[in-house]
């Protein structure tokens, strides 16, 4: 290969180490960051274990990959990945806790309770998310009023009682009990897409686009969101604890109905697959010139082993 | 709403019930409200439960009179104000769950992880939360973005780990260890300080005043934020637990430090009155001309009998 050539081709794992090289620079510097504000007691080193080291932070790469499609500002973007990305860590957080899920592990790693207490594991998730919305509202004059608002407004959305939340609260209700194609779709939609479809929403948000671009965005975000959990679904019958860095085979032992569950797993498989063609269909639909990362993140989403 | 134009004379009884008929009103038809945005299975009715139809509301009432000293834009006011009782509201319910104070009393009904479970109680207190960014961030126009931007700023640090949950995280370090005067006002200035400060600057913020104003309502906030604290305490003694609508007597059954096991009664009584006397000094520095319901609530909080 000639290394003069001007023409980079795109890869993927080249274009998430620089993009992840960022986040994980930023989440490391300013979460709970001891040189910089101190948290008190072991808040802050609870909040460094939730985020730091670990995940593959999917949701920040969705940010970065939509921002780039839309050539946005730089830091509101490196923001809003990182805020997702704390949303998506207090979560599990919670999720972990023995009142929820009641999981030790998590990242391959002891869950944040089994580690630090759940009073402090209850209070790290609660102070993550407020620490999301300060991330988003930066009064250095980097990210312009308007667009911190609107990027606040979009998390809130898509953390609260209409998304992920919301969705937590219909999968609480549904253990053990039957749910329809439509009911599944809807929790997941809610649990998992809403935050997984606001990244990309986010990083679009970070440039400006015609509404028919951000209308296509939205089915992107929309179909790689329910892909993600489809192979969530699907994973957790097929692959094992180790691989996965969590308890794998839980769905199944806590009898909650999954996508594997109520299509079988090859079609499961095929739905994914669907999904996948439908995403990447939508970037084309959209007009913008630079989706490669969009385009590409939506294969290994899809075909990831973990 | 200017009260003053239609009372000849300033009372905070008649103030207090039309600032809070609208906060009232407000919360009604915001908080998951199941004919606008119905939540999903029992959280909308969780944290209907967890905010509506209780509470002194002394946050919302702080945020009004800061709007009104300043002369603030009401809509912006009216958000702050519920904005600032959504957090107050989540922490409460998170603090309630069994794995932090484990309380089962609360504005003199069960507490919600009681009436509703731990999960559905945890997931509650995280949509709150994230509800009081969405009030802050309407997109109808009547809040401008550059004091929805400051709004959520202000609220997300208050509530994080350099204000609210960091002070709930020295509490938990806290208990059955002797604490010095200064590390319980430290843990107070956070703990509930931070938030009650917080109302006082985001409602200054709905409006404009100049800095010296702005210096010397913090110094109220500050002032009043610590004689909350310091009368709880006191009323944890000396009232019982149908007058207070909660739980009397836990912190010395729970080993906690207070103002009362450190200074005795008579002195905290004192401190009270003379944190009062400060924030009320500070009003006059303000420069500011319609303090008259700032004035009032610091009477209020510290003659406070629950």
């Amino acid at each position: 290969m000639n290394v003069r050539e001007k023409l980079p081709i795109f890869t993927l794992s080249a274009w998430s180490a620089l993009q992840l090289a960022a986040v994980e620079q930023a989440l490391t510097g300013w979460v709970a960051c001891p040189t910089v504000a101190p948290a008190p007691a072991d808040l802050g080193e609870a909040m460094r274990y939730a985020v730091l080291d670990g995940g593959k932070r999917l949701r920040p790469l969705l940010v970065m990959a939509a921002s780039e499609a839309v050539n946005g500002n730089a830091h509101a973007a490196l923001r809003s990945a990182c805020a997702v990305e704390l949303i998506h860590a207090y979560s599990l957080v919670h999720d972990d806790l023995p009142c929820m899920d009641n999981d030790v592990l998590r990242r391959g790693k002891p869950t944040v309770h089994v580690k630090f207490g759940q009073a402090q594991a209850l209070l790290a998730g609660d102070a993550l998310q407020a620490l999301a919305f300060e991330f988003l509202t930066p009064d250095d004059g980097s990210v312009d009023a308007a667009m911190q608002a609107r990027l606040c407004r979009m998390l809130a959305r898509a953390a609260g009682f209409q998304g992920m939340a919301g969705g937590q609260a219909i999968d609480l209700a549904s253990v053990g009990r039957p749910l329809t194609f439509a009911q599944l779709h809807e929790m997941h939609r809610l649990k998992t897409g809403a935050l997984l479809q606001a990244s990309v929403m986010m990083g679009a948000a970070c440039g400006s686009s015609s509404s028919a671009a951000r209308d296509a965005l939205r089915d992107y975000g929309a179909a790689v969101g329910l892909a993600f959990q489809v192979v969530d679904d699907i994973l957790d019958v097929t692959a094992d604890s180790a691989t996965l860095g969590k308890t794998a085979g839980k769905d199944a032992a806590q009898d909650k109905p999954t996508f594997v569950s109520l299509l079988g797993l090859q079609a499961s498989r095929e739905y994914a697959q669907q999904l996948r063609v439908q995403a990447q269909a939508s970037l084309k639909d959209s007009g913008l010139e630079n989706t490669h990362a969009l385009h590409a993140l939506a294969d290994m989403l899809v075909n990831r082993a973990h």
